[in-house]
């Protein structure tokens, strides 16, 4: 055995198979023109720059490039220096990480609130200390939750009971299933990334009643877009009370980057106090903290870019739909269109981009189930008409399923 | 059962328990003045801000309050705005994340690197991604590696043998027992955050060279201070070419924030390619690799500044021996001073802040073993010698220890 040999072989076959399968990532290198967003500047190898559309981008809101987000960045730069300087416990919790905690528990209309570097480390970190707080747990998850809240249950020593995305029948059977002694969390996520679907919210916490379970919701797709203050769709439809633990993410909505969760006092100290992932880190910048909260005071207020942002989704339904274009159902401002097949996902995506200028990332295994590969286009507030046409004009060219169409 | 209930008194009860072992962490309000670091306003509850000198910051150059570096960021903020808008794979890689990643690569003298969005991430998602790879793998880890690491061992499903801190003939000796078949991973710290105290890299490395393993090194304590262009440890001790995966951050003696890892290229590949923390995760803002980027620029040219962190070092160290005040040895700009039990240890840096304006964190476990307890300070180039005589004047006040001396 030569250690270093063997891995390097592994790895390099690996690193084939997965170029075999159409699975190899390359990372298309994009600058944004804040100026001008959704539009960037392709850095293709070896060619000049080229300015393109993001169809593909999470500042769903494009909150990232708010002339008010940026001022209040580079302020806080300018006062605090680039960086934290230490962890929360170690000189790294500043007056701003402070008051956004605040600002954020009061957001969701919950007592407390805890920020994390990223939505992923608030989901694993928070849902690993709560579910191995007591004996015996069970943690009931739907089936397309995120990677992050996966890797939190699997590492706790809950049992995991999976429910069929969205089937209410199905999680009442195995609420039912599990009698009444163990301790039990519901988690599920509100609007679905991969698929533009939304949880039934209130009938969920319905169930939880019934069957003494608490609730975890991940608001990473809603945070800023759903709601009359852009809390999320728990605010929408009434039921953020009856949500135990809401976890959003600073970095999609809001445009700037960071998770938290929100949520009892207790708990949400229980997990500041015993999760790894916040106490042996250093705390995002104050200048990131300082950024949020600019982006989510605007966020609070500004109800037309909400509107904006349906209006926008709704225009590129009806155009996908009028063009005679394949699309996913979606109840949010997330499109799918299904292109099976990892290489032919990737394929089409390549010639968006170098044919048409289009940047829309293909989604492959592991993040969706292998033969459901698809484009996933999120529309924001600054997608234009035009922007639509070219799109679906784009997507006719390249798509194989268009010419049966 | 009701699990709302059970949960939240399970939860308070611990609370309860750290609250009564003195374990129960505050986190203090600390506002960074850029213009005036080590200087910061400390937010106390109830009270007006009071300006204080901070002996605990990560931020171990002042590179986060470096003017070229807040220009960067300033900079980068205003052209790309304040978030990255996706995951690296979802439009979330800019010319910068790439520029960036090339530089590291090249300042450690390795192939390729790869951008995390912190130390803690990188540690936990690379060794997981690298000990998953071939079955039977057996890591030999340092007693005294961060948590971080700990986290990716631990998850992984290879064998773990911990070695005594920096014992040589214990590494060996366990290296010996496993046996020639097993491929092995050595990983270990150059500069150990809570002791001070450094690694002998090449003797290391002899080991893993006779008993066929590969080396993992953690040098976020080390990158930026030692070394002629300050690439670490492994850079000063002209080991670097002998370690196989050299692990990083940006948030300590860089200054911004996020972490890395540098080594041959189908390992970072497979690591880029198959770890879930970094694949589902919001990437580092182009403006955080951008301010990242002048601070490697500025510490690469300025041997100085390390120079001056090393005067400063030794010059506290000197001053902490005259005035007769405990300290643990120390071969790096890292100076715990031993305060064992977790409540005195409170109390002694409550003292410190209240009666004498100077913040320095209490290390309790779990962070350390219960019983070694430590003040923690670390010497930056901007201490200078009048806030060093503050310092053991206030020691000399406050620790029990003291008076006997």
């Amino acid at each position: 055995m030569n250690t270093r040999h063997t891995l390097r072989t592994h790895c390099a076959r690996h690193l084939d198979t997965m170029r075999a399968e159409g699975r190899y990532r390359d990372f298309a290198r994009l600058e944004k023109i804040a100026d001008r967003f959704p539009l960037y500047r392709w850095h293709q190898p070896g060619g000049a720059p080229r300015e393109i559309t993001v169809w593909s981008a999470n500042d769903y809101l494009g909150m990232g490039c708010h002339p008010a987000v940026r001022q209040a960045a580079a302020a806080a730069i300018a006062a605090y220096g680039a960086g934290a300087g230490g962890t929360r416990n170690i000189s790294g919790t500043s007056p701003e990480h402070a008051g956004l905690e605040a600002e954020l528990a009061a957001w969701h209309g919950k007592p407390a609130a805890l920020l994390f570097g990223s939505g992923y480390v608030a989901n694993q970190a928070s849902l690993l200390a709560l579910l191995s707080a007591l004996p015996g747990m069970i943690v009931f998850s739907d089936a397309m939750n995120h990677a992050s809240m996966i890797d939190g249950m699997r590492r706790s020593p809950a049992q995991r009971r999976i429910w069929r995305h969205n089937d209410l029948a199905h999680l009442e059977e195995l609420l039912r299933a599990a009698g009444p002694a163990a301790p039990k969390v519901i988690a599920l996520e509100s609007v679905y990334s991969m698929e533009g679907d939304v949880a039934p919210l209130h009938a969920v916490c319905d169930l939880a009643e019934r069957y003494d379970a608490i609730t975890y919701l991940d608001e990473v797709h809603a945070v800023g877009l759903y709601g009359v203050t852009g809390a999320g769709i728990a605010e929408r439809d009434g039921a953020a009370s009856r949500i135990d633990i809401i976890q959003g993410t600073l970095a999609k909505g809001v445009g700037v980057v960071g998770g938290y969760i929100a949520g009892e006092a207790e708990l949400v100290d229980y997990v500041r106090s015993t999760a790894g992932g916040l106490i042996f880190t250093t705390s995002m910048p104050p200048a990131t903290a300082a950024a949020a909260r600019a982006s989510i005071r605007h966020i609070q207020q500004d109800t037309a870019l909400r509107d904006r942002l349906a209006e926008r989704a709704a225009a590129l339904k009806a155009a996908l739909d009028r063009a005679g274009l394949p699309r996913l159902p979606s109840e949010s401002h997330i499109v799918p269109v299904p292109v099976p097949g990892a290489e032919a996902c990737r394929r089409v995506a390549r010639q968006l981009l170098e044919r048409h200028g289009l940047y829309i990332t293909p989604i492959n295994y592991p993040t969706v189930p292998r033969g459901t590969e698809r484009l996933r286009l999120c529309a924001t507030p600054f997608h234009t008409d035009a922007m639509i046409g070219c799109l679906t004009a784009a997507l006719r060219d390249v798509l194989p399923l268009a010419e049966a169409a």
